[in-house]
């Protein structure tokens, strides 16, 4: 077979690289189900626990726990180590790395791993916050849900309840989304039979690149920026005007609303204590898909998940230097289920290149 | 365009996912090129240095210098965190993580990225195995080429000529191959305009899976298990009897006889110092190649470059638990490389996936 035989797609585009019964993504009518699931379903009536034990196991259980764990006294240890400079996502990798060396994690991958590692996340994540800041780390409280003890463990008193639910809820629509780069890395890595830690601490670097997508804390700045919902409309204009973006609102995949994004805004309408901020974005959405139908009458743009997880984030207290390693707990789940998948379909994942460089030649005398 | 319309792959096999100039890879004919020059000639003219620059700038310079450098204190800190009993690939793969966060290396990666990463590598990788054996990593001789300096910091004394000499060919050999899932999930990584060191993280946990190929620690073992040469040919032909691998012999990809295998066995012939384990490998590889034209007539399978690589790795004296993290030492010149040609190109890598899960479907009451 030579290359004009073959597909050639350096970025894939187009190109089918395995199967998936995780996640099932729409976006032409704006849908997205886990193993068949609605995600507005599984926000209003599930757990983070609950649909990451469906994403490993196929299961919808009665009920489910899933508390943060303690982090190795290890993984303690080397975040100490780091200067408080150091990026959440970059502390992150380094956790979930020194995660698989302590514990020898091997291929194949188990649905108990996929629970340890997920659990140990929130924790390494929390403590890394508190030592940046000069602080000593907080041990989990095993009774609380991995949202709520990550907020518990980064603060030290357990957070309200609407928090704890408006992050649970983000925590389940980030949990999964099919094959991106990050998911697809994780799937590269443990196609090698190499362990569930190695793919998720290349998942975490995926992630951390800016072409990932994924922007919340740019939607926090520019909520910030706008001032008043007053002076909302006004902003918007000018920075339309100028051709440049508005953050929170399109998606590659989603041309409708974004599902994900209407299961956020439905829980935080519902809930005290995140409102501030809530009532403050709901305002300025109306106010932005109003001015941007009026700008691109031809291409609706609709507004996207990091439009409402920016206002969930925000509302729970996380720093906006978080926002991307929060968004790494939840997606956990996922990357775990998917290296569980990808072991049952057991092929090795390596694709052809085609050479254009010199030909053959010798070297200068 | 819907699934039937598109390539479907769940291995990438047969699909082209992007260009290089870095190697020309023939296996029909048994020749290996690192931009057009043959690797045979590199390895008799060149030094790890001189390819590693070549790899990363295209240039073959008249003389260059690649010395370890002095561990990050905190990458060193961090190794001291582990327990003994952890891997080597999974030491190196916290270490590089560290590296990464406490040089904030950012995209876009920079051809002094890689060679400080490159020489990073070797001096984290010495420090583990000293600290693992309860000694006190030893300071980088600058002075020292980093094969040699490899070894150096491994014991606290310069290794005979012979010996770095012998590494630094392996380092050679073992730099770049094209495509393989490590460089291809270090392509994916750096593709978000992630970083170089995320990439590379995740390189070494691709390169950690058994699937990924190379196991000169498998070779050694063999050769341990046979005894003497007069007792090998008895040996060989009981294991091919029970249907069970001969290691070190046949490749996926090279039909004819590996070009490094030769390269290394002829820098290994030349020199004084690894003699021991050389003689009997040249004796033994002999035997298995008429035994194994004898089993198989039809199918001809010649030595692979696993097999002189565990003569020189097992003939410079390390441990075989350290040989697939002196692999990743070798390979991250051309690790680093890619990620140098992926930023080049510029494209985000980022497959399709077909759903196989339920239809929609409402939560159980």
């Amino acid at each position: 077979m030579n290359d004009t035989e073959r597909t050639f797609s350096p970025g894939l585009k187009g190109v089918v690289a395995g199967e998936t019964a995780l996640a099932k993504v729409d976006g032409e009518n704006g849908r997205l189900q886990y193993r068949g699931y609605p995600i507005g379903e599984l926000v209003e009536r599930g757990s983070f626990a609950r649909v990451a034990e469906l994403l490993w196991t196929g299961e919808w259980v009665g009920d489910a726990h899933l508390a943060c764990a303690a982090p190795l006294d290890e993984a303690i240890e080397v975040l100490r180590r780091l200067p408080r400079s150091v990026s959440a996502m970059d502390a992150l990798r380094t956790a979930v790395s020194t995660w698989g060396a302590v514990t020898g994690s091997l291929w194949p991958p188990t649905v108990e791993q996929a629970r340890a590692l997920t659990s140990f996340a929130p924790s390494a994540l929390a403590a890394f916050a508190r030592l940046r800041d000069g602080l000593d780390p907080i041990e989990p409280d095993p009774s609380l849900g991995l949202a709520e003890g990550f907020l518990y463990q980064l603060r030290g008193e357990r957070p309200e309840p609407a928090a704890a639910r408006a992050l649970d809820a983000y925590f389940i629509v980030g949990a999964e989304h099919g094959f991106n780069a990050s998911t697809f890395a994780a799937r590269v890595i443990i196609s090698t039979h190499s362990d569930i830690a190695s793919a998720v601490a290349g998942a975490i670097g995926a992630l951390k690149g800016p072409w990932h997508g994924g922007a919340p804390a740019e939607v926090v700045d520019q909520l910030h920026q706008m001032g008043s919902v007053d002076q909302a409309e006004a902003w918007i204009r000018a920075t339309l005007q100028r051709g440049e973006r508005l953050m929170g609102f399109g998606h590659r995949v989603y041309r409708a609303y974004d599902p994900r994004a209407a299961a956020l805004r439905s829980v935080a309408e519902s809930q005290a204590g995140v409102t501030d901020w809530l009532d403050k974005a709901v305002a300025v959405e109306e106010i932005a898909l109003r001015v941007l139908a009026e700008f691109k009458p031809d291409y609706p743009i609709k507004t996207n998940v990091e439009y409402y997880a920016a206002a969930v984030l925000q509302g729970v207290g996380l720093a906006p230097n978080l926002f991307p390693a929060t968004f790494a707990l939840a997606r956990h789940a996922g990357w775990t289920a998917h290296c569980l998948e990808q072991a049952e379909a057991n092929v090795l994942i390596r694709p052809d290149v085609r050479y254009v460089g010199p030909a053959e030649r010798s070297l200068p005398a």
